[in-house]
């Protein structure tokens, strides 16, 4: 079927791609001329100059899939909506913020205007392992776009079938599921990559451990300031981190995709050199844990792993300096400096 | 090559079966003569009546590999020595604290007798995936024992190789690895599950939150002891958990073998109906944590996910009560009874 | 001064107490008559029948104190503001959402109406030790509402003055403080909650582990599920908790406000038999957590306070079945029941 | 009553002034004998020239007070231990480890020689205010030593009685107090330093986040790795920390002593400039962290609060590289520079 793509970057123009290569017919809009130009020597791609210019390629009723940073989310809407008719079906296929697409949708259905939220997982490696999708919105209108959603998806692929689970019971194991109402898609992936920080953050800390385990060898000097390891003979391992994630990738219990991708990351660079450990975080995991507030759910692990990327960029600092002035308050104690 | 076995549990007798078909010499013993006799029926497998027995039908020299609870591994150490020399092999494959591997390996020395501390894991799974282990010891003795080793463990299988990693440098994408002096084995072992009680929370904690996303639907009477929602239109979703695990497992960022696992448990008991809440914990965890204590290395996602499980058996209800009556000593708050 | 109060629960009764001892003029307003007639007895309170009475009972510019649950001020502001004129002043003393104020207070500034937000602290004991006030607003109204702000608060009373800190710069030693512009009063409180919350944890399990260092007379039989206690004898001690923390008043680092009031629940009952541990949480620990991570600031210890309280609650309940179910699926281990 | 001081640092060398000054007769020694010839200076004082000197100068029972680093505690045991008779005491007042004192008491009991453990927490204020003490050992010797305990405490100064305690039980109003055998005097000092921890953390994040309300005038531009900040103009705000923390210890339900601290710190330093944020930790609040574990106890706040010291001192700084190297892996992200 017919699809607008509005958003070249990584993952639009590789769902584009995707979708060409299946018998769709894509038509495509993004602010470089450039971008668009390329895109449209594929076969089944039209290119197009405008946003008025997308519109009128589009047979009705319009189906035009967002691809853009969150920020822009809400201008583009109110840019192009104007030019759309009753029927026709927005779909924001970004990181939005499920409580926006509650108003957005609110504000378009009044107007007759469809809206679509699909949280997508996958990263940069979708093109070739298709993308998970957590879709919201009108149960009818998801289905009418059921041809692209499967396309895009992954597929059932070789995954093993979960056991128990009845056959045929709709498209989960395609990889794309209709989760509910309008914010459902979005939700659902927030809350996916609330779960990813937390992983991510007990691999980092477990490898932490692991790396650690030959401070035995490094007895510091004794300073009133700082506590002497008590037994140096316990903490004399100098583990082989590349092996380690290696081996728990065959049988372990841990095994997971973060682990295949921590265990490449290892052999390539096994002392991290090239990173500084400024951890960005971008948006899914603050909601996470305001939705869990909201809903009064205990999520220690989540916040934590939240927290964690807020000090890596030194968010921490100013307490931490009221916590050296208050132990000088109390107790003369002076900060002991970094050992050069 | 030969093996004795001592301990012939769930995880023992799998990996006797796993050894005999692989054509390795079992000699097995247990408590329970009749579990000996039933194992002995395997082809290349021999009962054992004591461990005298054991150890007299044994070539030299002896390896007996002990699969038993860690509290008891200390007793059957004491119990076996006494009868065995110089150049013998004592491997322990249970879940023993790394910090007795070094004492016990100590102890053994002294006496010329070899010890090799062996992390595994797989849980139930192992007979038919095979076992990840972790091993620490004797360079040259863990070598000796490769042929044991390499079949109990899963091999590659149809794994992907890490993208980068050189071809033939060692045995981890065997599944199995020789980690470092003793105490090695068990030190990563005990991180793994270090790990893997952080991710398992991860999951918990995720679902929690989209489980009560359809708080909005019961918003409680006003009380001045409780929040009311502010945004009960946030709140209206009913997730349908089992799909949404499943589709998770399709190509997004957060698939795991964990994963897999939550999929067939919420397929078969959406509800969780068949559970109380009351999560044990087996001692790794624990000591992961005074690990990174000793270490001071921050672990707040896998101590947070230790704490979960000892609030979950009730253990935080002391300090609840100083709570509530702190509360009521300087705002005369009474408490709010639950609701029915 | 004259100074109406709209709400004579506890806190709005004993200021209007306060403030008539202290000369001030008074025109009060309840949803219960009998409790208006009661508290009019006072020299210098005048009881008013409905809010319409009040308002008329009032010089210009009129001054109107609310004192009422957070749940229902929207409504009550509704109520008051069309009768009131420019120039007229509306103080919210209750536990309102600093975001709340800003946008009542731009609401009423249309109409030339005056907001004052006023986080107050002393709970049951304000009566007797004064106020605490932490106030938002227009800095030269605040100031005209000075001498009601000082007869409310403590005053400096025989707590030290600070070491080092200047003479006359202020009212903070007064025990009341222009924070800025609306909201600083209500964000000022709801930090000082969020640190409360915190405190009254750190209190909280500290005596809980002290509670539980007899653990080791209670050794548990060795079951798979559980870890043995590794040495008995380190837990053998049986704390008197009324005693500690009143030594713990005396001299040590931790004396505290909150810690006299823990000495007295305790003395009164050492067992905490009066309480179930289900401890509320009344917003502001929830908006303190959402406002750091607005910041992107770390609040490790002041979320896992009100994650301890929702927890309390039984709110990790879903959470923790998960994780039994998911130890079940990849090890057979059932829950341990409960000790009877 | 004699008493042998041994250790003239701060807070030996205090305790004997206070002692000398009361009437008691004190013999010191120090490793530094210019610090001894000091002191002996004093009313009351005399020095000793060496360990035997000291020894020989006592009468028997000899009571004598160790005041030494924790971590050469052992060392001066086994050194005086050999000269002492039976029924002299030791009394070890530094910051050891219970389960250290635990040994050192079973081991000196073999000769005769009685063991107390003292818990002291007073800081540099304790010459002015007295020591708070907690202290474990044999009661009656406890009792023998009445006299010097009453001495070095507090006494009930002006501090207010705990309402419903009943008068003339024990000495905890008077600031000392007899906690249980062996251990049980640092057992309650490390729980009360692990309750410092997390008041002090409780502090620290609130008046952070405090710090940081104004972070809506600095809106970072738009990028793909950064959240934006949804509402702005709810973080203008420009709080003036030292009159807050003036404000809050006038009669705030978080007054404590270390609240009068932090306000003596920000009046001086607002900015804390003079800290660079590396922060300590002495031991107690680790011990607290494994006694809570091995209890089964959670402790999520005091645990916080020691991990935000470790990562205040650049520990995390593995765990964060990894993470975003794995943010790289699947994502492509890079990771962005700190804005100078």
């Amino acid at each position: 079927m017919q699809l607008a793509m509005v958003g070249l970057g990584r993952m639009g123009a590789n769902m584009v791609k995707r979708l060409a290569k299946n018998g769709h017919e894509c038509v495509v809009f993004d602010r470089s001329a450039a971008t668009v130009a390329d895109l449209a020597k594929e076969n089944g791609v039209t290119g197009a100059s405008s946003m008025e210019d997308l519109i009128g390629k589009l047979a009705k009723p319009r189906a035009i899939w967002l691809m853009i940073p969150a920020g822009v989310v809400e201008q583009t809407v109110e840019a192009i909506a104007p030019h759309l008719e009753p029927g026709d079906i927005l779909i924001d296929g970004g990181n939005s913020y499920y409580i926006d697409d509650i108003a957005r949708a609110k504000m378009l259905a009044e107007k007759g205007i469809e809206y679509v939220d699909v949280g997508t997982s996958g990263g940069v490696w979708g093109l070739e392992r298709g993308y998970c999708m957590m879709i919201g919105g009108s149960k009818a209108i998801v289905e009418h776009l059921d041809p692209i959603f499967k396309t895009i998806a992954p597929g059932p692929g070789s995954i093993d079938r979960t056991p128990g689970r009845p056959t045929g019971i709709g498209t989960a194991e395609d990889g794309y599921l209709y989760c509910g109402p309008n914010g459902a898609g979005h939700f659902t992936k927030m809350v996916h990559n609330g779960i990813e920080y937390g992983m991510m953050a007990a691999y980092a800390e477990g490898l932490a451990v692991l790396k650690a385990a030959n401070i035995g060898k490094h007895v510091a000097e004794i300073d009133a300031e700082t506590t002497p390891l008590r037994d140096p003979e316990h903490y004399q391992y100098e583990f082989d981190l590349p092996e380690i994630t290696e081996v728990w990738r065959r049988g372990s219990v841990i095994a997971s995709w973060l682990l295949d991708l921590t265990a490449t990351a290892l052999i390539d660079d096994p002392q991290m050199s090239k990173f500084g450990g400024r951890v960005s975080d971008s948006g899914e995991g603050r909601w996470t844990i305001k939705a869990a507030i909201d809903e009064g759910v205990p999520t220690p692990v989540l916040t934590a792993s939240l927290y964690e990327r807020f000090s890596s960029r030194g968010n921490s600092l100013f307490a931490d300096k009221l916590l050296s002035a208050m132990r000088f308050q109390f107790g003369g104690h002076h900060e002991v400096p970094e050992k050069k």
